[in-house]
């Protein structure tokens, strides 16, 4: 008997999970039918500023694969302008909204999985919903902004200098308009420390953008029902268009009004073969709670990588065979111009709440050795464990090639290393990419002195 | 009483003890003696390639700290053009030939540290020591590379094509001359295995080199003590100056003679504190063995940041706190023009010598996400270990981006890390530096399916 899979959402983690199912079960064996709500399936929504600003000029590029592919290539039914209204578990069936067609149907199922991803945080402030507001969330959403920029709006203002505020901020400057950008922190970046933190507002400020730090805003003047300001508790910024750059919440109302399970993060509860404590119901992606390695608590993270991984694992259980998702360490990256910026584990606030103490260490260095043409600053900044060492957090600010290193930290960090063990790792060397003492074992040298400087109490 | 440090070898490793002794004792407790029989202290032999192209063009740039600053900034007596001639264990003193005085005198210790370093391999050729036949291991024979070249030679002959040979051929291509490059094996870059070396073979090629391959070399050409040709099975090559590229073993003909123990790898045996069998006597750099993590052997590696890192260690020890060096896990990384290659680990001849059985995976990919522009080409290479799946090596060939990559991977080895946990391993990603599934992931999710691949035999 052929078994049914509903996937709801049709971009990374629903299509990576449709994938992986499709290769290990024929569609004799499985019906795969996806449902997705906007226009498109598998896109890349982090490029959209790069669209937007016009550094990547094609639009189709950002779409990983279409609809008639997914169907003429691996026999997935995918449906594109189709919404899922409901669902219901008991029954093992949802309620689908045809968009194009205006009519409604019911869909069986055997397996569902719930790949709803997140949607752009708006506060609940006068005039938020405004014609000319805008998230950047899907691909949809791009496409609205671009269209928007055709009518040659002139100032701007970015709410929230997270990581897509800033690269918003960025790409609308270089399609020539007057940004302002608004954070409630003491810097832009706020999954930074504020000391690493300055650089950013620096970074922010040489490209010309308008920032206003520690500053809430509190509404969103209209006029005619479009924008026309954003007002902060001491600014009124004039604007044409307002992008929201607030990070973004779990879409878990479909899963919440079904009684599927929805953790304290906001997402929705996965063991973690991405399944949900409600029998053949699955969630993988931005809707779906993880488990953060550091801070060992679960946490909703809106990446596409994780969406990818997640979604291959639970194809893979879906598909009968047998995979596990181990969760995340918090490693994020961005470029706002000629700033890489990186970061992973904890920052000092985040193990201020979970209750870790540490010391912190930081160190400038160079992206290749001091002598070698191209060589870009880059600072480095560990948070390890008092007393034991072990790595809890790092974070990178610096030009061309500084970011990326990240990624030795978020694995030194996956395997508990401590940073005496982290000074010690055999990384590359050569002028070209590293000055003898790469930056980051500089950073674990110093991190390791401060360990090292307390006194341990006496033992009695 | 003041206790007394005697340094053979004024690089790397000798200054970073002498250094780190003196951070931890005074000049009242401890007096510290460097001796290095070249010209200069503690520089970047590395940086030699770049300075012999122009890429550098500030000789002192390449020297991080001169002998007169040992002396004024950290009390360290720092005498160059002063070579050890003898090493008494039992007398605890050492014979010092003053080349510059022209006279010999003894010097005695408490504590010896040997940092001798290492010397380019010279086969025992007909011809091989004429005149115009140079190593690359020093600041001298840099300078003395730069001095050959003020004589306008036309035809340079790089033997052997590791990372000192590649670079200085193309050092030498940049200065305008004709270079070919003689190498016995299928491809340069032979701690790669043959089917990355095919990219490698191709980028030599592409920038003019005249690549001999698989071709040894028998004999050196002379006129005059000049040397005029060097002579393959199949060939001979006009030269005018020929660099040695084949490597570098260990400087331990001092130690050999005052009985200081010879491991099998050719290097000084020293423990985990880089301390040799012999009382009071330590040995850091080149010249001292390494433990590898992967292959479990004792080896030796010329390399300038293992050099550091056990000099660190040493001199810690010396000065009477406690460190260990816990061993390398075989990262190189190497750029030849636009070209970057990285390893780390076992190769898959190395995995053989060994005994380890091993399946492998290869992914080709880009640096950034493939539609952002910039994303360049890079090829992955995994080696893991049968039915483990645990990681063995890596290697990376690519262009701009691609070789740093190998961090992680090195990271990873050193953790013990099997594939399937390295494909969830939490890495950066942001279309300008990745794609969603940046190729460390990909290269591992293959590995991974290699492993699974295989049946296991039934267990009765």
């Amino acid at each position: 008997m052929t078994e049914k899979l509903v996937v709801v959402g049709g971009d990374a983690a629903g299509m990576s999970a449709a994938s992986q199912a499709r290769r290990l079960k024929s569609p004799d064996e499985l019906e795969i039918v996806a449902l997705e709500r906007g226009n498109f399936t598998s896109y890349s929504a982090c490029g959209i500023p790069y669209y937007v600003s016009g550094t990547v000029d094609d639009f189709d590029e950002l779409i990983v694969r279409t609809p008639a592919e997914f169907r003429d290539n691996q026999s997935i039914d995918a449906r594109v302008r189709h919404e899922v209204v409901e669902i219901d578990t008991d029954a093992q069936r949802v309620t689908v909204r045809d968009l194009e067609a205006e009519r409604t149907y019911e869909e069986s199922f055997d397996q569902l999985l719930l790949a709803t991803g997140s949607q752009p945080i708006r506060p609940p402030l006068p005039g938020i919903d405004a014609e000319g507001v805008y998230g950047v969330q899907t691909l949809d959403d791009g496409l609205e902004i671009e269209k928007a920029l055709e009518e040659k709006p002139k100032r701007a203002v970015v709410v929230g200098g997270g990581y897509i505020g800033l690269e918003m901020a960025e790409a609308l400057v270089l399609k020539g308009l007057h940004v302002a950008l608004v954070e409630l922190a003491p810097h832009p970046m706020s999954t930074l420390d504020p000391d690493m933190g300055e650089w950013i507002s620096r970074g922010v400020r040489d490209l010309g953008i308008e920032l206003h730090t520690s500053e809430p805003v509190t509404a969103v003047e209209t006029k005619n029902g479009r924008v026309d300001a954003v007002i902060t508790e001491n600014h009124s910024l004039p604007a044409d268009l307002v992008i929201l750059g607030l990070g973004a919440r779990p879409n878990v109302e479909l899963a919440e009004k079904a009684d599927i399970p929805i953790g304290p993060s906001g997402g929705i509860v996965v063991n973690p073969t991405m399944r949900t404590p409600v029998d053949g119901v699955w969630a993988a992606g931005d809707c779906a709670e993880k488990f953060h390695r550091v801070s060992l608590a679960r946490v909703t993270v809106a990446l596409g990588t994780h969406a990818n991984k997640e979604g291959r694992v639970a194809g893979i259980n879906i598909g009968g065979s047998y995979a596990t998702f181990p969760g995340v360490v918090g490693t994020a990256v961005s470029k706002v111009c000629d700033l890489e910026v990186g970061r992973t584990g904890l920052k000092e606030a985040e193990c201020d709440e979970v209750g870790l103490s540490y010391v912190t260490a930081s160190a400038d260095s160079t992206t290749r050795a001091g002598y070698f043409p191209g060589a870009a600053d880059i600072r480095l900044k560990l948070i390890a464990e008092r007393r034991s060492g072990r790595l809890l957090g790092a974070q990178i600010v610096g030009k061309e090639g500084a970011a990326k290193r990240i990624d030795v930290l978020a694995t030194a960090l996956w395997n508990e290393m401590t940073v005496v063990e982290i000074l010690h790792l055999d990384l590359s060397y050569a002028p070209p990419f590293s000055p003898v003492w790469d930056p980051v074992l500089i950073a674990a040298r110093k991190a390791w002195d401060e360990v090292q400087q307390e006194t341990p109490p006496s033992i009695q």
